[in-house]
C-alpha cells in the first residue's frame, strides 16, 4: 500500500492510489494535524469492523458516532501513550453483541489500533429511540 | 487532542476540533482507507519536521515529495509491520543535512511514525534544478 503527500505551502497534499486526498498540516489552518488523522484513522478502521461485525451478527444498527481521545507523552517522542475511543451506537442492540463486536476489532480486526504503540480503552452507549 | 467520526452510509466523516473533515472509508470508493490515512499521517508528520529542521538549518529547501508505502502482516492483526519512506527533496540542499533532518525526525520529533509499531526505513534523493 502507498501513498504521496506532496508540500504545497504550509501543508501537504496527501492521495492514495484512486486520487483521493486528505491535506495535512502543523494543525494551525484549517486541515488536519497527522496526529489527528492517526486518531480518526483509529476510528474509522475499528467503525469500519463494528459495522460489518454488527451486520453479520444482524444487530440492527441505525448509527454510529465515534469520540477518539489521545494521551501524548509528555517528553520526545510524543506519541500517543494511550488512545480512548468512546462508541456511541443506535439501533435496538444487545449490549453484549455490541461489545463483542468491540473487543473483535480492538484485539484481532482493526489494523490501525492494533499497529499502535498505545494502550486503548474504550466505552460504548446504546441509545435506543424505541425504548 | 480528540477527534469525532460519524457514520455516513457507508462512509465516516472524520472531523478534528476546528471543524477541519476527513472522510474515511473501507476502500473501495473515492475517500480514504484508514490504513492509508496511517500512511499519510507518518509522512505529513515527518515531512512538517523536516521542512522545519531544514528552515533552522538554512537550509534553502524548495520542494518536498514524499511516497510512503506500508507493509501488512499476513496474518490478524494486519498491521504494517513495516514503513518505507522515500523522501525526495528540491533545492541546493547538503546532504548531509538532509539525513541529519530525516534521523532527527523518525527518531526523536515524529509523534505518528515513533508511535508505531512498524519499523521504518526511508531513502531520499536531493534533486537540484541548479545542478
Amino acid at each position: 500500500m502507498d501513498v504521496q503527500l506532496k508540500l504545497d505551502g504550509a501543508w501537504f497534499d496527501a492521495t492514495n492510489a484512486k486520487g483521493a486526498k486528505i491535506k495535512l498540516g502543523a494543525g494551525l489552518g484549517d486541515g488536519v494535524s497527522p496526529m489527528e488523522a492517526v486518531l480518526m484513522a483509529a476510528g474509522g478502521c475499528s467503525g469500519i469492523d463494528i459495522v460489518s461485525i454488527l451486520e453479520k451478527m444482524r444487530q440492527p444498527l441505525e448509527g454510529l458516532e465515534i469520540i477518539v481521545s489521545g494521551q501524548r507523552r509528555e517528553d520526545y517522542p510524543k506519541y500517543f501513550h494511550s488512545v480512548f475511543i468512546k462508541y456511541i451506537l443506535k439501533g435496538d442492540l444487545e449490549a453484549e453483541k455490541v461489545e463483542r463486536a468491540i473487543e473483535l476489532s480492538l484485539a484481532k480486526y482493526c489494523s490501525v489500533t492494533t499497529g499502535l504503540k498505545a494502550k486503548i480503552t474504550y466505552e460504548y452507549v446504546i441509545e435506543n429511540g424505541e425504548g
